[in-house]
This record gives C-alpha cells, sequence and structure tokens, in this order.
C-alpha cells in the first residue's frame, strides 16, 4: 500500500512532525533504522508515545533483508520506517528510497530537521558550506586519509566544512569476524577530540597545510536537546572541552563575514559572558 | 522570558513538530516571518490549527522594528517567531538570533526540514553539493552575475548546486519607490523556466562554459506538499514543463554515481514507466 519515509528530527519522541505522528499512528508496521544515526530518547520512549511497538532495523536487516521484509509489507499494507534526523541525510536511505520506487511501491517521504540545517545554529551561514565530510574511526591497519583531501577543496573556495564523526552500532570486531562470531562490540560514538586527533594525523600525513593551531572550528554536542553544547575554538581548546554524550559534530570554519564572527566570538570557550 | 524561533517545515500546518505545536500553543504572542518563503497554507489555516492570533512579521518589521517589538515582548513573555522550512536557512534568521543572544533573550530553536535537506529526495547525494546559490530576479538595469561564479566553483569541484529562486513579497516597484509611494507589488516567485534563462543569459555574457545544451538539471516544485513535482532533464526539456504554483527550486548536477544515476533516469522527464 504505502511506505513512510519519516524524519523523526534530532533529539526527543516529540520532535516528529504533528502529521509523521499521525502517518505512524495509522501504520501497520513501524520499523526504526538505528545505526547511522541515534535519537536522544530510548526506543521504549518512543513505543509508549506512539502507542505502537516498534521494529528495530539494524545495518543487517536494511542492507540485506530490507526488500524482502519491509517492500513486501509495504505492499498491502501501511509501513512507516522511521529515521532518525531525516531521511535522506545518509546515503543508505537514499539507496532504499530507490530500491522502493524501482520496485512500484508508493512512498511518501516526511523530511525533518537533520544536523546538515541544525548546525546553522551556530551562526554560519548554510549558504557557505562545501562538501560534507564522514570521519571514520581509524584503526590499527586502516587510516583513509581521503576525506582530509575533500577538505581542502572546500578551503580552498573559503567554505566551510561540516563534518560528521563515525558511529559504530552493532559491529563485530575483525578478530571476531575472522572467527565467525557474531559478538556485537558496544556502541561507539566518536568524540570531538578524537575527530581532531585524527585530523591532526591526516596533516602530519599528507602536509597539505589544512590545520594548524589557529585554525577555528566549532564543536557540537547533541545538537536539538536541551543539553546541547556548541563552543568555538582552536584545536588546542576544544581538545580540553569535555562535549558529554554523543553525538558529536565538528565544523572547519573558513573565512567569516561579520556576523559569522560574532556568533563565532559569541560560542568561543573563552567567551565568560555567554548566556546559553 | 524567552523567545522561540519555530521551523515550520515546508508545506502545511501539519509539518510543525509536535513540541513545536506545544510551544506555539503556549506563547503568549505569535510572530511569523512571510517574505523570506512561503507554506502551502494560509495564516488563516495556521491560526485555526493553533487556536490562536497569528502577527505577520514582514521585511520591514524584521529588519526594523524587531528588536523593539518582539525582542521587548520576549523579555516577560512566551514570544514564538514562526519561519517556513528551518529557522536558519535564510541568513536573516541568523542575525535575529545574534540579535536575541546580544539582548540576552532566552532562545530556544526547534529546527525542522528545509530545502537545503529535502532535495535529498531527487536521490543526489547531501553530501556532495557545493555553496548553496540564490537567484536574484533580474532587471532592466540590475543584473549581477555574480551568483554563476560560485556555480563554476562548484562544478569545478564536481558538486552538485542548489539553487533558490527568488521572492518578491510586499516589494514595492522602484518607479513608486521614488514617488515616495509605498504600494505593494503582486507577489512574485521566480519560476524554473526563468531561472533556466537567467543562467544562460550569464553563460552568454561571462563565457564560463558551466552549462551547454547537455547540461544536466533537477527542478523541484513545492517540495513536501502532496503534488510536489520533480523533474530532470536538459535546460530545453525542463523548459517545456509547467511546473505550477511556487515553490520552485533548480539544482545543477554535477558527477554522479551510480544511484544517483539511476534516480536521474528515473526522474528524467523523459521516464514514462515513472508511477510518481
Amino acid at each position: 500500500m504505502v511506505l513512510f519515509l519519516i524524519g523523526l528530527g534530532l533529539y526527543s519522541e516529540k520532535d516528529v512532525s504533528v502529521r509523521g505522528l499521525e502517518l505512524i499512528k495509522e501504520s501497520d508496521f513501524i520499523y526504526m533504522e538505528y545505526y547511522t544515526s541515534i535519537l536522544g530518547v530510548s526506543k521504549e520512549c518512543l513505543e509508549k508515545f506512539y502507542g505502537k511497538e516498534i521494529i528495530l532495523a539494524d545495518r543487517e536487516m536494511v542492507e540485506s533483508e530490507f526488500e524482502k521484509e519491509i517492500l513486501e509489507k509495504a505492499k498491502t499494507k501501511k509501513v512507516s520506517l522511521l529515521v532518525v534526523g531525516d531521511p535522506f541525510s545518509a546515503t543508505t536511505h537514499v539507496d532504499l528510497y530507490n530500491r522502493a520506487l524501482s520496485d512500484n511501491v508508493k512512498v511518501e517521504v516526511l523530511n525533518n530537521a537533520s544536523i546538515i540545517n541544525s548546525c546553522g545554529i551556530t551562526g554560519l551561514s548554510l549558504y557557505r558550506f562545501g562538501e560534507i565530510i564522514s570521519i571514520p574511526y581509524f584503526t590499527e591497519k586502516w587510516k583513509p586519509f581521503s576525506f582530509y583531501e575533500k577538505i581542502k577543496k572546500n578551503t580552498d573556495m573559503e567554505l566551510h566544512t561540516l563534518m560528521l564523526l563515525d558511529i559504530k552500532v552493532k559491529e563485530v570486531s575483525e578478530e571476531n569476524l575472522i572467527k565467525g562470531k557474531m559478538i556485537y562490540e558496544p556502541p561507539r560514538f566518536m568524540k570531538i577530540s578524537e575527530a581532531l586527533s585524527q585530523l591532526e594525523l591526516c596533516e602530519d600525513n599528507l602536509k597539505l597545510n589544512i590545520i594548524n593551531k589557529d585554525t577555528k572550528f566549532f564543536g557540537l554536542a547533541r545538537v536539538g536537546a536541551p543539553d546541547q553544547l556548541i563552543l568555538s575554538g582552536t584545536i588546542e581548546e576544544l581538545k580540553k572541552v569535555d562535549f558529554g554524550g554523543p553525538l558529536h559534530s565538528l565544523i572547519l570554519v573558513s573565512k567569516m563575514h561579520s556576523i559569522e564572527k560574532e556568533m563565532y566570538e559569541y560560542y568561543n570557550v573563552n567567551n565568560k559572558t555567554r548566556s546559553i
């Protein structure tokens, strides 16, 4: 019948739109994708709010059984797929949308806030951002530096760079994978300080002269939540801050115009007069 | 007491978040900014849905009397400022936010969908967009081509370019302005075909070799509305389409990866098998 792709926004059960809530309540099946981002409230909290049961769709399900399970159901029933933030802010969901359309399943999309626009609270103009970068967790053996070269392109054009930090949910360690043991590691969310250290490692290796001790950043934690924390400063300044729980994001600031500069100063770690 | 900056989303009264609606209902004063974008429903429809009166804040008010009127009230009362889309998707609102913070007015921001993320429905990866461009209405005497040079930077980096098309609400004609007559012209919303013609004029003048008869675009009309229309094609192909009522946006497509190509073909004006 129909697949509703519903963005939940960034923090609480009440960040869904009024229409989104209506569609969820009239759905026969409700799936929730929970491996590309996380909400600030639990599945149980959402279930209580909706008065409905939620089936968690992890990476395995979405990438392997999605067509069979969700799309088959959506051919005859009303099925909601809930996505934290906005449905299209992760490439995975574009892929899902594509698969649904190819299968002639009617899809209704309900957009919502994502970090891509919510980061506008920094005062940086959303018009002056370049390509968005994802920073993956480096491992002992795997240190892909390619994202750092993309930042170079943005800074060369004097555009800001939003950096989304890695999330590991229901991941299996390499060791266990080799042994064939599907034992899930505890969830991990890259911290601002970890991302900054990885950026330094990139600069040390690639010598692209993108970041130095004066480079300006914004650190953003839990945007949209009552305890969101947004601070600007240098690498050294931001590394000293405990930004608390997930999710964290980072913005490398390029050339700023006057309002942007004022807002940067307002959010600066050294600004003692800030009210929020 | 507090200023709520509330994004309404893109189309109907029900695109506001559940929490946004709660805050609106408990506000003492509700202002709505209505000159940088428009919703698909009327002020009266919103008032009925909220059970509250809305004061329309036009450009004059926001740019001149805002501090006095809205910020003064927000010092002792709960005041909502409603913004179509997301509060930070127009530079004006960053400015307002900045003014409120400087004045020590507590501000709570409720983000929502904006065209900046909702355009992800095209299938183009939101990560692969460059600087966002606004295309202003050219006049007889005023043809600013500078936005076209920005597009060049994006295409050089193989990034897509989202183009927001001009809106003229409560504008006074140059003729009347000279005469001192504050007579407002009827609202105007730039059409996709008009934007494409202006792009051709830019290319003819600047010869930057950005667009030609094979250049790929997406035309987007009324994104988020039940009658949204999204089509891909060349300038010639899209110019022939009647995209209907406002708002229109345009995307200049750069190099695409495989899913993007599939979605481009799906939305193509010549695809007769498309179900939506």
